[in-house]
């Protein structure tokens, strides 16, 4: 292994300089707009993982963004390891918070990385494309390996399930390797074994046809942002219980022995606390903080909007109102059900003054990895190599929906080996990625693939 | 006054082209980048005065907006009326919902002229400089008359309490005359004899210091807009009461007499639902619709906005939400106590877990025009002149904060007599003024003029 970690080591400017190019094509999946850069992404993808090794490397279509598929084939008699990263990014707004003008112009500052995606998923990603590089360069790799790399994972990856449909044999594989999590701190590695599902919806309220003068009609008319507002309140009850009725039925329990274990997780309230300038979290009732986003159910409000929302005072009784709401799911429920759920309850409780319309914009199913997972162990082995610490199995509140998916339809499971830390920002403005994290991944995961070939032989 | 309609009738056209040229000036004073063209509107109006027969006319100075004076005195001995208009308009947004392209670019169709201002108060102001004309022109102004045009009346008239302190004498008169309120159908004319108050605050709410991921944060950290949704939905219970403390201290209840006198009044709530297109109407629970925007309460959200607004999903946990709201007021309630109350009762009830900032934007007091009133009886015969019936005396549900203002500075009442309809739009998109309501009013107000001399001989 010396010779790759010298071959890093020699690389890393230039390893650094490629995720930077990657960065600069704003590959925003939710924005029409910004389709080009997708497939701009794609053939940067492309090019990158044929000059790293790869003997074959293609941009394939999908029903959405195109993915891009490479794989460097060894000995049909090794184990084979599929990567997978996503090479979209959250928009940028509010873009007057992030410190940088560009967001998509990488900036180092302070030993980080500064950009959109810098974490999610090109720096992570990127690590893959690089620890692999160094293995081929160095003839080291010891696994077939393959990459699956999409540009839909932030809008909920609506093409892939049917692209894997379709390409099955193509993307055969012993495990799936993924980086698209995070580390419990700086010093402390973890990795994933748990991630929530997701439903996603927008709901539009609608009252009368025409915003109405508020002063010669309020009292009289409903108004849809006032009825809006007392329906979301309605969602979730004095005890932080969602109130779709069937909402809890397929939750199972975490045992007392399991939610013992994940006590033991360092955890300071007050720092996470001051870490987001709040003085009191909040959340439901009977479970702490990280039980609450890892074990349990959530519902959000990601946006909301209607009536005058401009400089100084408009007087309006306004005719429609809207909300963009989201669900964190747990293991065992059914996002389509929920979904399903959602619709009918919020349909019904609306009062007759208003009328609704539930769309639902997407949603993923929860995953759960088993700790005696031979990849498991070979990741934690890994892990043990760059940080001397064995990690901590961890239940994330985050969402990879097509991680459930793939495990439905190609019968693999994945292992989720992820870099980023919490103050990366991902999804906010001022997103970020500690250089020691990018460069201890691209070291790390080379030792991934040297225990999974032990332990598979 | 045969001669009077006749002016009135060879002029009609040039009257109608005048309106437009104020039309064309996009005059709204919520938006700081249209102040160049509230000094346009002014100067428009000074020159329109002069020409109009006034034998002075001036644009003068206030803290805010200027105010445009103008008078003609014609013998001290005869009763003086004081002409108030306001020359602002209300923003136009949502731009795409109007049905012409420019709301500032008039069109006439369908019998009605379409613009922004059409009615309110651009085309309602218009009628008393066109009667005053057709009045003058033909030597039978019976009145001493002066005009006090303002530019904010749409945010509050901030500025002309104090500019009317700083000119009471100038000012002096015996009645103040507006229209800048409705009729209750094209041909059953009604006097407005009661105006709500208004008090409306901006609120912000602020979560984590930052947009955090919905999946990592969410269910642990409470969420800024579901906040403000339990918030807005408490401020009102179950029978459409106000919760705020105190808010109906200073309500007078309206006696079952006036009330039985107010059910007289034609109204179809079928029709009423139909026009705004809902299936029920809602409010406070024992008041009829009439009563509930008459002589009751209310409080609307006028806008709310919050996180992510824009295509697609986005999984975030906001930082902020934001919300405008206001409450029109009943006679007898203070809006400064009340948006004291409400600032108090809003940050008491507000939880630990989010901060909140209450903005009070602007407010105004509610106003009593008693029926006995020498202004409101030459009114009466004025509009038995031109609909050929008896106006009903009305209470509308709608704020001129400033009409409760001149009471209290100058002891002057006003009499509201307003020409424009329900279905004018005001405030909204595809605002417009029949143009036989322009026309009739034009026709009525030299009516006044006449009745009131007579009656203050």
């Amino acid at each position: 292994m010396e010779k790759v970690k010298q071959y890093i080591e020699e690389n890393k400017d230039r390893f650094l300089e490629e995720l930077f190019e990657l960065i600069r094509i704003p590959s925003i999946s939710s924005l029409k707009d910004h389709k080009p850069d997708m497939e701009k992404a794609a053939n940067k993808l492309k090019d990158l993982l044929l000059s790293s090794g790869c003997d074959k490397a293609q941009v394939m279509p999908s029903t959405g963004n195109p993915v891009v598929y490479a794989e460097k084939m060894i000995d049909p008699a090794k184990p084979t390891v599929l990567v997978y990263a996503h090479y979209d990014v959250m928009p940028v707004d509010p873009v007057d918070l992030w410190e940088q003008d560009d967001p998509f112009e990488p900036i180092v500052k302070d030993g980080k990385i500064w950009a959109r995606g810098a974490d999610d998923d090109k720096g992570q990603g990127m690590m893959h494309i690089k620890a692999f590089e160094s293995m081929v360069k160095t003839d080291s790799l010891p696994c077939n390996v393959k990459f699956m790399l999409e540009g839909e994972e932030e809008v909920g990856s609506p093409s892939l399930p049917q692209w894997c449909e379709e390409n099955k044999d193509l993307v055969k594989a012993d495990v799936i390797l993924v980086s698209d999590t995070g580390m419990i701190a700086p010093d402390i590695p973890s990795i994933t074994t748990g991630l929530r599902g997701l439903s996603y919806w927008e709901v539009e309220m609608t009252g009368p046809n025409r915003d109405l003068h508020s002063g010669l009609f309020g009292g009289a008319v409903a108004n849809p942002i006032n009825v809006l507002a007392k329906m979301i309140s309605d969602m979730v009850d004095e005890n932080g219980h969602i109130t779709i009725p069937g909402f809890y039925d397929d939750v199972i329990e975490v045992s007392d022995k399991e939610r013992a274990k994940m006590a033991e997780a360092p955890f300071s309230e007050e720092e996470y606390k001051k870490a987001i300038d709040v003085k009191e979290l909040y959340g439901e009732k009977g479970y702490t903080t990280n039980e609450r986003t890892g074990i349990r159910p959530s519902f959000d409000v990601c946006g909301i909007w209607g009536g005058y929302t401009g400089e100084g005072a408009k007087t309006v009784l306004p005719s429609k109102a809207y909300a963009k709401i989201s669900s964190r799911l747990v293991p065992n429920q059914n996002n389509e059900k929920i979904a399903k759920l959602f619709k009918e309850h919020f349909e019904k409780i609306a009062p007759d003054y208003v009328k609704v319309n539930v769309k639902f914009l997407h949603g993923g199913q929860a995953y759960v990895c088993p700790i005696d997972l031979p990849a498991y162990k070979a990741a934690e082995k890994a892990y043990e190599e760059t940080y001397n610490r064995t990690p901590v199995p961890v239940r994330s509140g985050g969402s990879i929906p097509i991680i459930s998916e793939f495990e439905k339809i190609l019968g693999i499971k994945s292992v989720l080996m992820g870099f980023g830390l919490e103050a990366d920002a991902i999804h906010s403005p001022n997103e970020n990625f500690p250089l020691e994290q990018f460069y201890n991944g691209i070291n790390t995961i080379p030792y991934f693939y040297k225990y999974y070939a032990e332990i598979m032989k």
